[in-house]
């Protein structure tokens, strides 16, 4: 249940052609990983923090979080958790409607570790993305409530207790603390 | 079997005056936990690197490895899998013989990620040995046959595949690959 190998023999067009699986799946040095299945503080993680980034940059049109949204760059395809972008990076079709395809780097990416998710692998991404243009990472591990952040050319920062967390520039201003982001594990 | 949280009512004084484990105990941020038990991949990782690494530094007088060493300093009492130690830097008793009492943080710090462990509190070590003069890191993942490489002030960096890795500045011109490392794994 570890993000599996699930084939070595593919191009990425070859990969991008085959049908989306559930759990989503990332094609990543040639190889074919599926992500694992999301368990419950995994999926509520996911959910309201989304939702949270949205309540902040939608209105004013800064910025957008998706959910498990396939971006493909850099000869990866992969699947963040959570991708935020920033209003003029968000790709648009002829109608002015969002594209289906996503070909850049999100200027934010969020990935929440599931217990038997390899955490070298979903790092991996991670600096990834750092090295294709991405400004902030942010790894949230629910079970030690602590949250490691990532910069480009930049040691990482261990967040932790009442801790607050870096955000996207275009975002200054909000201020998110490591108990903001974990309390919704809680439904009190 | 993740590092055991055994208790969170000591000072670092008192946890000191503590017999010592088996795995051994680390003392981070008022908090003891126990060490993951090595299994065989990760005990053989720990023993012949640190080999390596001695076969390379000790007839020099450059630099020694230690395996399971209780290091304190910053407020932290942590047993790093290797710690490596510039030879000007080990301290020596009266006698001239090894000090049992090690106060600095390594220069090099190893880590060898166990499957039950927490990869965000052992990266967590890692930056605070980075925060207090260590000038290198190494997380090795002996199931996706991946190194992290850690130095302060800058972005980790992935080791796969037949990459070369970054070793300590006073050892440089002896190469080691990710295959160098992972070659012990198989008795052929």
């Amino acid at each position: 249940m570890t993000s599996t190998q699930l084939s070595n023999q593919l191009s990425l067009s070859e990969f991008l052609q085959l049908p989306e699986t559930k759990p989503a799946s990332e094609y990543i040095d040639g190889k074919v990983y599926q992500k694992p299945m999301p368990k419950g503080k995994h999926s509520r993680l996911q959910t309201r923090f989304s939702a949270e980034i949205n309540k902040v940059a939608e209105p004013e049109r800064i910025a957008l979080a998706f959910t498990e949204l396939r971006c493909t760059f850099g000869g990866r395809s992969i699947v963040p958790d959570i991708s935020v972008f920033t209003w003029s990076n968000i790709p648009l079709d002829e109608d002015g409607e969002i594209e289906n395809t996503f070909s850049i780097a999100p200027n934010w990416t969020i990935e929440i570790l599931s217990p038997e998710q390899s955490p070298t692998r979903v790092i991996n991404n991670i600096l990834f993305c750092l090295n294709h243009g991405t400004e902030l990472g942010w790894l949230i591990d629910p079970k030690e409530k602590m949250i490691m952040t990532f910069k480009p050319g930049q040691q990482p920062q261990m967040k932790q207790e009442e801790d607050l967390l870096p955000v996207l520039e275009v975002l200054s201003g909000w201020e998110v603390s490591v108990p903001d982001v974990f309390a919704c594990l809680s439904l009190n």
